[in-house]
C-alpha cells in the first residue's frame, strides 16, 4: 500500500486501482451471467442481437487476452466463437479463469505499458490504456443490454451499484 | 503537450487523456440520444424499465454536477426528474450544455483531487476518481440499454467503437 500511497500525489489513478475498479466490473457482469436461466442464455435476444452468451464469448474472447497483450506485447487472434463453451456452468469457469489470468498479467504490465502504442489483436491500433479502456467499457455496454433481456424474462438484475 | 509527456513516465492515464475518453463516450452517447424518434424517446420502454429520455436525464443529473464536486467541493442535489426537458431538441441542448460544464470544470481539477475522499451529491461515499468512472460506467451501462431499445424499434444505433 505504500507504493500507491507514495504515487497518488502524481496519478490520478494507481495501477492498483485501475484493476480493482475493472474487477468489481467483472463482479457484476458475473453475477448477470448467473441471473440468466440456462435456456435463455443461449436462446433468448431482442431487436436481432446476440444472445447473452454470445456477448460473453465477446467478453471473454478480449478480457485476459488484453491483459497478456499489454504486458508482454504477444496477441492471439480474437476468437469469439469458443463453441466449446455450451454451458452457463462453462461460461461462468471460463469468466473466473479470465479473471485469474488478468491478475497474473496485471502484475507485469508498466506504467509505460500503458502509454505505449499496440496493434491489438494485430489489427486494433491503440495504446496500453486505451485498448484496456475498451475492453473495460466494452464489457459494461453488452453487459447493460443483459440487464434489458434479464428485465425482459422477467427476472431482476443484480445491482450495477454493487461493485464488490 | 509538452505537460502530458513528461507526465507519462509516472501516469498510466494523464487528466487530458481521462477527459478525451469522457468525451469521446459521450459524442456515442449523444448519437445513441440523437437517433431515438420523438415519441418513442419519451415512451417506449421494455421490461418496465424507465424509457430513453429518462435514462438520459438520469446521465444529464450527474455529469457535469460530478465535474464540478470534484473540482470545487460543492455538491448540488440529484435532479434527475429535470421535468423541463419535454422534447428530444431540449435534451440534446441540455447534453451540450453538460459537455461544456464537464470541459470547463476539468481545468480546475487537480492530479490530488481524484484521491481525495468526496461524499457525491452529500450521499455516496467515494474517492474523486471512483465518482467519476461510476458517472462514466454509468453513462455506458445505460446507453448499451439505449442500443437494445433501438435495436427493438427497428434502428441501427450509432458504432460502438466510433468514439470520435
Amino acid at each position: 500500500m505504500e507504493t500507491t500511497e507514495t504515487l497518488n500525489e502524481t496519478q490520478l489513478i494507481t495501477k492498483d486501482q485501475l484493476l480493482n475498479q475493472w474487477l468489481g466490473q467483472r463482479k457484476v457482469t458475473r453475477r448477470v451471467l448467473d441471473a440468466f436461466p440456462e435456456k435463455e442464455l443461449f436462446e433468448f435476444t431482442i431487436g436481432g442481437m446476440r444472445t447473452y452468451a454470445q456477448l460473453t464469448k465477446e467478453m471473454l474472447a478480449m478480457d485476459g487476452a488484453t491483459a497478456k497483450g499489454v504486458a508482454t506485447g504477444e496477441w492471439s487472434t480474437l476468437d469469439e466463437e469458443k463453441s466449446e463453451l455450451t454451458t452457463k456452468a462453462d461460461l461462468l469457469a471460463s469468466w473466473d479463469e479470465s479473471t485469474e489470468k488478468i491478475q497474473k498479467y496485471w502484475k507485469q504490465i508498466s506504467i509505460k505499458n500503458f502509454q505505449e502504442k499496440v496493434v491489438a489483436f494485430g489489427q486494433y491500433e491503440g495504446t496500453g490504456y486505451s485498448i484496456l479502456f475498451y475492453v473495460m467499457d466494452n464489457e459494461i455496454h453488452h453487459r447493460g443490454q443483459g440487464y434489458v433481456y434479464l428485465r425482459a424474462l422477467g427476472i431482476t438484475p443484480p445491482n450495477f451499484w454493487e461493485q464488490y
